[in-house]
C-alpha cells in the first residue's frame, strides 16, 4: 500500500496555497487521509534550511550551495514527512518539489540541468511525483501579486527575465512529460479554477483507490 | 600561480586550533600569504549552515541532510575563500576538509563512501588538499580533552565506538594516500608537535616556494 504524491508548481501569486487547501478539503471529505506540506521546508529543521535559503545575504549565495541546501532540506522532508506519509497510504499534497528546482536553479540562474539531475538521484533514488498541478501565469501577474503580500524575498527579488525563464522551464517540463503534469491557468478567477481542478480531483480520488 | 591547500584533520582535542596558528606564524615569518580557514563555515552564510548542523535538534537529522548541508557549506567556503585565495598564491591552512566528512559520516555514520564522493566530485571537481595533516589520538584522550571545553555540540554527544570509527577512518585514508597525508602524534606534548611539525614546515614551504 502507498499513497499518492501530488505535487503543485508554479510562481509566487498563482494561488497554489489557497488552492491546496481546497484539493484537501475536497478529498478529505471523500475520507481520502491527507499531508499537506510544503518545499523549501515541511519539517522543523527543514524550515531552518528555508530561512537561510530565502533571506537576503550580504554575501553572495554560490550556486552550487543554494542548490545543496535545496536538496538537503529536500532529503529531510522526505524522510521525516513524504516517505513516511506515502507508506501508510496517505495522499500527500506538497506545494512546490523538485520541478521547482529544475525551474528556479535550472531555469532562472541557468544552472546546467544535469547538475541537479545527479542530485535528484542522489536523493529520490527513484521517487518522483505521481501528478504534478502546474498553476501557470504570465510573470507580470504572478509579481504584482506577490509584492501586493508585502516583504519580498530573496527569490522574489530578482528581475522580470529571471521569472520569465523560470515559468519558460515550468512550461518545458510540462511538454515533455504529459503523462506527470496537469496545466492549471491560474489566470482564471478562483471558482473557475476551482473548477478545473475537479476534473483533475476525480483523477486523483480514481487514482488513489487503485492503490 | 596557484597557492597551497593545506588541510589539519582529527578529532576534538587534537590540537589543530593551537597548531593551526603555529603553522601561519611560521610561514607568515617567511614571508608566505596565509589564509586561516575552518570547517563547516569559514564564512558568515557557511557559518549558519554549521549551527544547523552542530545543534542539537528535537528531529532527528537524516544522514543525507547531514551530507548535503556539509558539502553545501563546504561549496560556500570554496567559492568565497579557498579558490580565490589559492588564486592569489596563498597557502591556505584549513581546519577540517572533505577527509573529515569520509571520517565522521562515511566512518562514524557508516554512510556509503560512494555517496560522499558523489558530492565530492559535484561540489570540488578535481580540487583536493596538496597536504593534509592528520593529528591522530586515541578516542579517550581526545574526549577528555573535548569534554573539559564545556558543552559538547551534536556530533561531540556521540558514543566512543562512533569515535573510534572515526578514528579508524582517518588512519586508513591516510594509509591509502601517504603522497598526501602527514601524521602527526597528537599524544605528545606541544613542544614535542611543534618539533614534528617543523619538518612539515619546511616541505610546506619547498612546495609553497614551488608554485
Amino acid at each position: 500500500m502507498r499513497g499518492l504524491f501530488i505535487t503543485l508548481e508554479g510562481p509566487e501569486g498563482a494561488g497554489k496555497t489557497t488552492n491546496r487547501a481546497y484539493l484537501a478539503e475536497q478529498l478529505q471529505a471523500q475520507g481520502f487521509r491527507v499531508t499537506l506540506t510544503r518545499e523549501p521546508g515541511g519539517t522543523a529543521l527543514a524550515e531552518q534550511i528555508r530561512e537561510i535559503l530565502l533571506a537576503p545575504h550580504d554575501e553572495p549565495m554560490a550556486v552550487d550551495t543554494e542548490l545543496l541546501l535545496m536538496f538537503a532540506a529536500r532529503a529531510q522532508h522526505l524522510a521525516q514527512v513524504i516517505v513516511p506519509a506515502l507508506a501508510e497510504g496517505h495522499i500527500v499534497i506538497c506545494d512546490r518539489f523538485t520541478d521547482a528546482t529544475y525551474a528556479y536553479q535550472g531555469g532562472g540562474r541557468g544552472l546546467d540541468c544535469s547538475r541537479i539531475a545527479v542530485l535528484e538521484h542522489f536523493v529520490q533514488g527513484d521517487l518522483r511525483p505521481d501528478l504534478t498541478l502546474l498553476f501557470d501565469l504570465p510573470v507580470a501577474a504572478g509579481l504584482a501579486r506577490a509584492a501586493a503580500r508585502g516583504q519580498l524575498d530573496r527569490f522574489e527579488q530578482e528581475q522580470q527575465n529571471f521569472f520569465e525563464a523560470v515559468r519558460q522551464a515550468y512550461l518545458q517540463r510540462a511538454k515533455n512529460d504529459p503523462e506527470r503534469f496537469r496545466l492549471v491557468d491560474a489566470q482564471l478567477s478562483l471558482p473557475e479554477v476551482q473548477k478545473s481542478l475537479d476534473i483533475y480531483l476525480k483523477e486523483i480520488m480514481e487514482r488513489a483507490g487503485e492503490h
